[in-house]
């Protein structure tokens, strides 16, 4: 059943944002309401669109004024259901809060709006002569607002480090009505707290993000992909660590197991690029050619039992193709638990045999498959053959994770799904200043109040 | 005068810290209440000396206990009073929480107790085969915990961002009581708000920084060190921007002028290593002999008026000698007020003749150098025939830098120096949020309570 609102409530709305940018009818809601995974469904009285952020500022104080719940939303392309309404609260969709605002190239630094497509963000900063250092498979719809909230991460994180990382500042409104304004903000600036950092990963649990300013790292424009093959994920979490060292230039180092690279081949038809029980996918971004510098690096290496090496464009996308499968084969497979984690650079080969051991040992008839970011020790592990919710399984995965001290979310968040685990992580102490800090900021827990804490 | 302590809350500290660990005696502790410069000078009843994190929660819980006011110290190297008992706070001295603490190589993150001098940081980074991203002239006294809580800039944050885009995590001991341990944390994390990254740039006053994680960046060999001569400080900034597209490996650029090659010229008995209105020196730090871009990226530039390049170790060193002697200089030409600001690129050289034209009109006699950061905007301004504190020149080259849209800190903080100016740049609505949040943390206002807010 669709929550209702206060007409007052609801006239108060239409002032703040125009009658035809609040939504109420639940055809036209409906795709706000469900992630894209259907996973998460939830209800809302209505979807409302700002288009500044004097707009935004507006919806708060309603809201506040009104005791209105609100959920803001991207691109809605999050696993973790932070972004849609599941408590029946008003979604702020962030839609109308797009578009690259400044491009500044000489100091490399690009301000968007909330609601722009990360591959907006990335087409403006390679058309200024530099480029951005973030990059995710959901490029197309993840928002940059939605990505700085949830710090995402993705596949350069090796090289440039996640979301935080290339943030200057951002524009936004807090859940005490007050105004965050630091897309002015230089590379240079040390007055007072970093409000705008610590709204990067709050998971809109603090204030609406408007705007963001970003920094730009240099293009690299000469790359080379290579494969390897190695015996253990052990051996190449080794051989990572030494190309990055060896390799100042490398941008991203993935790694998949022989039974996800025999999955993606059937369901492309093909042969697996590489025979081996682990495939990793290294690219090297330099300025001058690196394929000297990578053939050296690579031979100096233990334990390599394949090579591939490709410098132009399409032999490069065909070594990446495999990985970039992985999430579309294993969903023909059928319904499956995603989780996200990290693990620190001495773990990650021995959890990876022993997750899918406890796995298979805790859920008969489970199957577990292993993928994801070496060079940042993030693996995301899926299980088939359980429900997109199954508790036993993240007892067994999230629970090793902790053991071997690494993180229940590496990239996806906390959202709904993982907030009974983020105290088993984090601590009661951080807990309690956690919550303290968004009493602090959203005193009437107006701002996504089933998310996170 | 010295102020007292009641015999109780002193007990107290004994039992924290250990006898041989809380200092009063008046000889003991006066290196611990005036700032390197002279300029900042207060007084403390004692200065307690903790070994680990537990024995830093122990003497915050006595300053709870006694309502004690404490001001963490590291190595005393900072400009604005920031980190010296000006209200006669019980100094908390991190020089014990001294030493790396480990290095993990193959995932390129280090961590070092708060106390351990920048250079060890560097070394030991070194030792591992990366390079830590931050460099700054006091590195042998400065700790990392400092410049963590004061989020140090420096001379590569053109290539690596300041110390915030280092940070890993920390741990630290909050006003509340509470413990942030975010030393044993990932690459990829996403578990809820980012204290550490909150506690960088809070200039102690959150919580005490016991020890931190950094990311380190990938060593990178080869050095080349060009010298430019440039018409003018807008030709040069210009110049600069392109410079950093044209080589993604720049890791410094430097500007000073006629008159201060002159002054340092003067001081070292040599001449000036350019003779044009404005020097330029750009350091590009790659894998490979990076000779050839250079000398390429240059031949395209504009408005060069001389050009030295050097590749070897002394000629390097000899170009960046007299911008590393500015300071020394001007000290030598008497008292003067030192101002660190940050303009974005297309305010820069316009900012440059403006504030010499201005404070020479405002403050007879006085006169202005500038040198600075050029790749990432900031400034320092110094004036000489003018007292430290002088409160016309804060006036007429603050003022300015806010109508120019800049930042009135680059890189030295706020501290006491600058409390009155911090609302002018942030607004009242940041104001008041940093006042929340720091309520949040410290609730008693023990920490720092003279500093910042």
């Amino acid at each position: 059943m669709t929550p209702g609102l206060a007409p007052a409530a609801l006239a108060a709305l239409v002032d703040a944002v125009g009658a035809d940018h609040v939504l109420t009818d639940a055809e036209v809601t409906a795709g706000h309401v469900v992630d894209w995974t259907g996973r998460f469904r939830g209800a809302t009285p209505a979807v409302v669109r700002p288009r500044t952020h004097d707009e935004v500022a507006a919806v708060v104080a309603v809201a506040r004024a009104h005791q209105l719940a609100i959920v803001p939303q991207g691109g809605n392309t999050g696993l973790v259901g932070g972004s849609v309404p599941l408590a029946g609260e008003v979604v702020l969709s962030t839609a109308r809060l797009a578009g690259v605002l400044a491009v500044d190239a000489a100091s490399g630094h690009l301000t968007a709006g909330a609601g722009t497509p990360l591959a907006r963000v990335q087409d403006a900063a390679r058309a200024a002569g530099w480029a951005y250092g973030v990059d995710l498979a959901a490029r197309d719809s993840a928002t940059i607002g939605g990505n700085v909230a949830t710090n995402a991460g993705g596949l350069r994180v090796v090289a440039h480090g996640p979301t935080r990382a290339q943030l200057v500042g951002v524009a936004a409104v807090l859940g005490t009505g007050a105004t965050v304004d630091d897309l002015g903000r230089l590379e240079k600036d040390v007055t007072g707290y970093d409000l705008s950092g610590l709204l990067c990963g709050s998971e809109g649990t603090l204030g609406v993000i408007t705007a963001v300013r970003l920094r730009l790292v240099p293009a690299r424009p000469e790359r080379v992909v290579v494969a390897l093959g190695f015996g253990s994920m052990a051996g190449a979490v080794e051989a990572v660590g030494r190309l990055r060292r060896a390799l100042p230039d490398l941008e991203a180092a993935e790694a998949y197991g022989a039974a996800e690279a025999e999955l993606v081949a059937g369901h492309l038809g093909s042969v697996p690029v590489v025979d081996a029980p682990v495939t990793v996918v290294v690219e090297v971004a330099a300025s001058t050619d690196p394929t000297d510098g990578v053939a050296e690096a690579v031979g100096a290496l233990d334990g390599v039992l394949e090579v591939h090496v490709a410098a132009d464009g399409p032999r490069r996308a065909a070594l990446w193709r495999p990985r970039e499968t992985i999430t579309e084969a294993i969903a023909t497979v059928g319904p499956h638990h995603k989780l996200d984690v990290s693990l620190p650079a001495d773990e990650l080969g021995d959890f990876a045999v022993e997750v899918e051991r406890r796995v298979g040992e805790a859920v008969p008839g489970a199957r577990t498959w292993i993928f994801g970011h070496l060079g940042d020790g993030n693996l995301h592990v899926n299980v088939t053959g359980v429900e997109p919710d199954d508790a036993t399984v993240d007892d067994v995965v999230l629970g090793l994770v902790l053991e071997r001290r690494g993180s229940i979310s590496a990239e996806h968040g906390i959202g709904t799904a993982k907030r009974a685990w983020l105290g088993r992580q984090r601590g009661d102490d951080a807990l309690a200043t956690m919550r303290a800090i968004r009493a602090a900021c959203d005193p009437d827990g107006i701002l996504n109040p089933a998310v996170l804490l």
